[in-house]
């Protein structure tokens, strides 16, 4: 028996979603959903997921355009047994009482607020906490960054402070309506919402962040100063990291100078959409001094999230423990490359 | 018996080169060439391509980054019936005494001059002048583009005049050596080099090329003005298109309204690399106004010169005609989509 | 006796309609509007303009924020002869209504529709057509760059046929909110409003444009073909052309080979902001071939209809002929610079 | 007497430099060099700066563009007191020898090494270690601003660790050939050599730096974190730095969230060329957090060393105290502006 999962939202997330669990041996795409009848809908419909309007009132529209729809978002939960609501941030939370009627179990992003879930995921740190659990939501994909490879440094090796600078993209690769085209924005928010959304998976963890916003589409850049309760090594800190397949790591020396050309490598791996779903990290600049360690880490907005939204499901319907779901996950993904 | 192709320069073209090439049933790469150990090396050789240093000098720097390296090009020619030069642009002539003096046939690409090979190549328009022939060369991206929309006009319509103003990238995705950052740079030299060069494949065209650069990464848009004959309507030209595959329709109705919203297409098509062969034609910007036909096409600057690479290689060894080359290369490259 | 000028918006066209006003001996500035309190409202006090809010409602936010304020819009068009209506596109029209009422004249910008004012104004083209008038309308930064290069060969030369590809600047260099940010964006609509715009001014001009959005904040970049009735050679257009202080000329060979390195000249000139109000164009890129001119030309979008508001309110108050006008405007801005 | 001051290099920080020192009364331009003959080199004639060729080889370019020319830069050094040298990067040093030799004294750029000079200068920070020398380096813009705004921290409260993420433009405005243009590019050297450069003016500041190059022409932002050795509140680091001119404030809550709108306020105070001579702190988002101190800065590339240069000539040249030079710098720049 495959768990039965509903994408609401087809958009740069919900696709990525829905390819993701197709490649599952335990859950399947029962339907994804569009508000209006475009090329994202005729790309659905090519990959064979049955298509739903969000709305009942879109159905019309749908139809008009020639488009072949199943229904609506609601005949769509009566099949589900989860859904993954990958609709725009502060959208999800107004279909919770939806999601509620239909008595499905749900999968909240980053978009939305802790509160709507109650439980902040990310796979090594918290898999334990969606065990069983009806609502769930995966952290952001700046969130998920910073967890992956700050989690590992408080579990083995004690972390005093973290101060993070977020140097972010403004749009995504497809969307040509916003800017900056020639700006830096600076959050003037001070912290911004990433340190306490951290604090949401990992509680105790001392994190301050600041973001900022430049023009380009193409990967989130984190430059991370972290304060260590000890004498450690360069070394020894990418060794503790290199056991945690959803960190990879790139260098310099073999030319791999910007997010451009990390993306680069996602195309020339074959990654579907060119995606890159490993937090990456510069290796040859990893440096400790005085205890404080800094590092660069480049983070694909589009898919980092999407391996976690699957392993969400899994413990939601206690189906693998930690090491298995993640062990499957990143198997059927491709999670986890090195290059020698 | 596979012709063995050898690939003189792993970058932006080399490697689509190389992949379209294991594609297919009749020809197959022997080696492939870097000037230093980068990251797009460890690519080549977990593709399997045998790794050869493009000079005698650049072996030891493979040595000492410990790549494994097969050799020189010159050791890769021996073992090759073809070489595709896809080393970047004045330098591929350079080469060509050694590929003489190797006795194999080569590819020059767009970056060349016509002289070089004596036959500048586009599979619709011209594959019989490369037949049996030592040297061709390949037209650019944005020559193969103009001929791809222009030679089934000038064929089946006519074609009085030819205006195309070339609103071009200025430079690759991975690229970020280059600007401008926040300029509009027009090419003074008029005509751009562009509409002679489309006359070195359809010699009797009545074509004026301007061209600008702009800051982006993605795609050339062209913007063609064409004087018709006679009457036509806009159906029958779209028609005519419509039986050429390597052009493509995209509607901004569907929401396709930019070169980023196209290359999302590539990418949810999950093209490798998120690669668009075909000349993108918007087919809602299809205008004909006193027998003026007015239209957009954009050109993936990557990826289109691939299959006519593929082509170029069967024309030179005779393996196959015209029709018979291009379905197969189409066929085994996905070419010639259409969403419905 | 100054006309009293009001300026209904103090935004880009705005602050410096206010300030060439504030340069001519015969007319005056006697406050100025701004929806909310924001920096451009201190720079506007620092200027000595009165300031008002645009709205009755708008009046309590000034005051919150500890900003003087003289009034509303009504007030401020009490004491105004003329109101330069200089609110975002569309939004213009809304207002004539309330000039109506107030009895005063009224010039609004590109962004409104012809059917606004009933005369669409450039001061080379029809300087008469806005004499007496009590509503006229200056043309857009792009139309008025095409009318201004186009009349004069019209008018001198004739022509037969114009097409003209805009390449757009996407967004004002303040603005961080609009892009695109990587990617090209084609007017689907053809054609592009801009061709039926210039056919406001010069109504009997042959012309056909395609506009395309870029990723740049400077300068829109025009692409023009025109068809020429007779045999001239390039010298004579641009002798002709030099006959107009509104254009100027620059050189790829002195080393201005993008719009970047216009918008520096115009700081090195020490023009007030770095505008450039007059249409430039590329002196080595002018090429006639078989009675065919093509050019480029560059165009500052948020300064070049302001000398055209200062002739607009010349003529509509029947202050002087269209010789003077455009004489006095250019001594007191500086327009029509030549370098040697 | 007034010292005279020739210009070596009449680019983006020389033409700046030449502006100011011809608005002092205690010193004169005796010319500036160019290369080539660009439009530059117009713009500097336009000026009334006698115009040298930077090397006597390139005097025939200029004369045979037609551009009078009084000799070379060895004809020039004759004529001055002191060379302000504003070439590229590295190529400064080149020049010392031809300083030497001619007996100028000279003022270095940030570009050059510390041991070009031996006293690296910020008018703040060390105005009296400048006094009477020979050669004196004024260090790069972004060192410049990281001194402003540091050294009266350190001065005033104390400073026990600063840590600087600076987020770089790329390219300056007029520049249309560097990129990137679509990628973050994070400087894998740890430290950026900026910390080590403000150590050189300020020796025993515990500061460690970052560098990310971002795709903008817009100024440099800084996010700075520095831990205070006691309890102070955000409005007293206010009031501190309020003392200093060259520090000047901006406010989210009037609208000001980007470099580009900082770049706007300095147009609409109609600066020469847009300027923004001041380092710009965001006054809503200083804040601090158990004694550790936020902020964010931005730094005009193109302007902000320029009255650190001129200060620099009058303490090389003992004409005045450091208050005087200072007070004098800033009253004939506008420099120190207040909004309210």
């Amino acid at each position: 028996m495959k768990v039965k999962v509903a994408i609401n939202g087809y958009g740069t997330i919900g696709k990525r979603v829905a390819d993701a669990v197709s490649l599952q041996d335990d859950m399947e795409v029962v339907g994804v959903t569009k508000t209006r009848p475009t090329v994202e809908a005729l790309h659905a419909r090519e990959r064979g997921y049955p298509l739903y309007a969000a709305k009942e009132e879109a159905i019309e529209g749908f139809e008009n355009a020639g488009m072949k729809i199943e229904g609506a978002l609601e005949d769509l939960l009566q099949r589900a047994d989860v859904v993954v609501d990958c609709s725009p941030g502060k959208v999800g939370a107004t279909y919770k009482p939806l999601y509620e009627k239909a008595g499905v179990k749900a999968i909240f992003q980053g978009g939305e607020k802790h509160e709507v879930a109650g439980v902040s995921f990310n796979a090594y740190a918290n898999y334990e906490e969606a065990w069983g659990r009806r609502f769930v939501r995966v952290v952001s994909c700046n969130t998920t960054a910073l967890v992956r490879s700050l989690y590992p440094l408080k579990k083995e090796v004690g972390v005093e402070e973290v101060q993070a600078v977020m140097i972010r993209r403004a749009a995504d690769p497809w969307d040509s309506s916003k800017g900056p085209i020639n700006a830096i924005e600076p959050s003037l928010k001070l912290p911004s919402h990433h340190g306490p959304d951290v604090q949401t998976v990992i509680p105790d963890l001392n994190i301050y962040t600041v973001a900022v916003k430049v023009p380009t589409t193409i990967m989130h850049l984190h430059s991370i100063i972290v304060k260590l309760p000890k004498e450690v090594g360069e070394e020894e800190i990418l060794s503790l990291w290199e056991r945690y397949p959803r960190i990879s790591f790139v260098s310099g020396a073999l030319g791999v100078k910007s997010t451009a050309k990390v993306m680069e490598m996602a195309r020339d791996m074959l990654r579907p959409r060119g995606d890159m779903y490993e937090t990456i990290i510069w290796r040859d600049a990893v440096k400790i001094v005085n205890r404080t360690l800094y590092y660069f880490q480049a983070v694909h907005q589009e898919s980092d999230v999407v391996p976690e939204n699957i392993d969400a499901i899994r413990s939601m319907f206690e189906m693998a423990d930690k090491e298995e779901s993640i062990r499957k996950t990143d198997k059927t993904l491709g999670v986890g490359w090195t290059l020698s």
